[in-house]
């Protein structure tokens, strides 16, 4: 619609289906001019219908593991080929709790599973950064961003290990951000998203009675899809050169509320 | 009970009954062992009792209205006199806000009203640091806290304009907290404590029920004033001498909860 | 450049001479297509050359003093004639410490001079939304922004009461922008921005060594005016709208490092 | 020397030599009239001089690799049968790096290196509190600290992997803290200490200079290991028993500096 990333290219990773914000993150680039490749896990990609977004959008898709250093390696050896140049951009929308999947709570944790899951929903991105910048791939004045969420601060008690997993993950952003601005030129940030009701999202437990809580906290209202989709397309442009190491808050104001009226009126009697 | 502030000097602001969190911290610092003198405004120490707490902790009582430069000027050096040498800690809890007393809404401030709310609750903390530091009044390694609220950093919306004095408040803490560190030795913090039902708290719109609002989101419940006179007196103590420029929160784990178990009952069914 | 503001009405506060920020944003939102009106105080037109920037952006000019509500609903109202309609986004980029100006140490303020800076400061940006939201004068989805600094929530030791104005500022921001948003469908947001070699800047003492330091510390060098006026503008675009409430760093990076290599090379021997 | 603790019954993970924080706390909690058990892992046992302490404080020693739940519950275990009762404070502060002792940069980590430095400084936190948790071994009100460092927050480069483990451990800090909290009245906390001339800490390059710069960035200059000792007893007595889920720094004030004069003098003449 702007043309704001007009002769980028871009790495996308996460898109799932159509409700996945990585999803519309590859819908807006696309609609502003940028040139990117599509990546998930081989076995995210057989669930989902990533072929047609790739059709929409003239991309190609690349299946990687991203907690494999080799698979990232080629990943982005690839999509330099395939883009005939570096990097401006990249999303990294990948999380994923065991412990949550198999129903362990956070007292009761799998350990096997606290592992995993923090391998493939933070560790993930410092692999991802670490190909990245090893192999200079990335253009000056690039933009890197990770998905997260605000448990990494405050209390969530159904977000389980996934709250201590974003919170290394913002701190890979902040650690990695340090040498990838001070070395290449590269911003990194993550964006904190209200929670939304994509197939990751609605797999916690009590979904629906948690977004109509942050709906109801929220003086906008939570954030959609594709509001952060938007957000994301103005962290890749070139309008926002100088922001990195930040945690972006996009939730309709969520994080800076105490109270709001609406969930007060459920406490009026003093109950 | 433990003798923690035994052969310290204070200066204690605001108590007005035995309601009142600062009427707590004299019971207590008595019992620590401290001597302090008592301090409120005339026109507060009419409507109190404030000889009944003079009597009971052996202290005198000085009134000062904290707007005052020569007040506080003549507060601190009769302070002096009385106890017989400088003073190791001071507690701030003052606050007011006329548009909260005139039923004034935020988006329609009076601005008479913000200012004189503004004076009162936030700058008389400055005046009262300016006055101890200008005129050496406090012992290497002393401590000054001020109360606070929450409202400071996020949004409770019947608190009106007494959220924007408090973040001025806390602002002050840390930059005279710096220079009052850096040349006197003296650390400075604040305390965020619980909703309290003080005189002053029980005046907010619905405060019973924000009151069970905060009860229900906070892991250990809310504080009580006795519990926040407790925590003062740490602060007052030897114990925590390297503890400058923060502010503390006293809340039960209010402030870092995103949402707990009992407040997310509340909306189950997705309403 | 985008058509990223194509259709939107604005106001812009502040803008003195061509080192402003706001004087930037004036520019740039021109550049985006928007219509608007500048304002600045009687007094600092007289210093400054806001014709040359109306006529380059074919915008008119209204003296306001912005601590006067009279002047501000003159203001509003104007504006709204002027532009034919409501307005889509305002600037606030207002600050002023008497004394700083007067040499005043932050341990001895003048209170007089502390309220005309609060005032100036601060509570214009209050004065400003309270017109606004009284008026109904935003349109839907609107976009607020006021400029800050990030002494409102670290010690930066001559910045003086600034630091505590614009800590005020901020949480005017979040006070007033739940109501806003709650009500109208209007973010309001603060920019904490890297130091800036502005008129108003350039005043504090020893500013030479204080950019070094914070592009030294900065993994992106500080950022500049342009640089700030490019994140607003993203800000005024419809690509944020569920961003409000928030402080915003724009500043390279400063705001979350604890130590660069940079400035850590100052004290390589232990010194 | 006031009996903080008297009655009280601890675990204190941690203590290698005298110049250790745990070691401090130890002495401390001994003066203030508390029983303890000493833990540490085997290794650091070998290499430490735990028995002087033990003997010293009158404890016993139980060996524990902290990464296993096997030996954390016959730690336990063993610990309430030693102490004959149930526990009223622990005391976490273990943490390594493989990735620092190694010489690994952190743009170029061993992945092995990492997850083991995360699970030894990390995970550990939340495998002890899962046994003391399930095995209800803590007393009402009981009190249990980690040690961290404002790495998790902010960049400090030569800090490496450690900055993203000391984020998950405050992340787990909070988790869990929710839970203890709300089912058993116990509190959680961490304490972000100045950095600190322990064995540990010693081993980060450069060491020496970050020492200086933190000392002459805060106004009450870098805390001891005493000082440190002295705050966790407070954290440890009933003085605070609604404090939970918080990191508290503890650092002459160094955490809410943005530059102090002493820093900024290295930078006069802007360069």
């Amino acid at each position: 619609m702007y043309n704001l990333l007009k002769g980028k290219k871009g790495i996308i990773f996460g898109a799932l289906n159509e409700h996945s914000i990585a999803w519309k993150v590859a819908e807006r680039a696309h609609e502003e001019g940028a040139e990117f490749v599509l990546t998930n896990a081989p076995i995210a990609m057989r669930m989902g219908e990533l072929n047609s977004l790739a059709e929409k959008t003239g991309s190609q898709v690349i299946a990687a593991d991203a907690t494999s250093l080799e698979d990232l390696t080629n990943l982005v050896e690839k999509s330099m080929e395939i883009l005939g140049g570096k990097i401006d951009f990249v999303l990294h929308s990948i999380g994923m709790s065991v412990n949550v999947r198999k129903g362990k709570h956070y007292t009761d944790s799998n350990y096997d599973f606290t592992t995993k899951g923090w391998d493939v929903s933070a560790v993930s991105f410092h692999k991802t950064m670490n190909v990245l910048y090893n192999k200079k791939a990335m253009n000056d004045w690039g933009s890197i961003v990770a998905l997260t969420y605000m448990a990494a601060q405050r209390v969530f008690p159904d977000y389980n290990d996934m709250a201590d997993n974003k919170a290394y993950l913002e701190s890979i952003a902040r650690s990695f951000g340090y040498f990838f601005g001070r070395d290449q030129k590269v911003r990194v940030n993550t964006i904190s998203q209200s929670p939304t009701p994509t197939t990751a999202g609605s797999g916690v437990k009590g979904f629906d009675g948690f977004l109509a809580y942050a709906d109801q906290m929220s003086p906008l209202g939570n954030a959609t899809a594709l509001e952060c989709a938007d957000y994301t397309i103005s962290l890749f442009s070139d309008l926002t050169k100088k922001v990195t190491l930040q945690n972006l808050f996009h939730d309709g104001g969520f994080s800076n509320m105490g109270v709001s009226d609406a969930v007060m009126s459920k406490f009026v009697d003093g109950k």
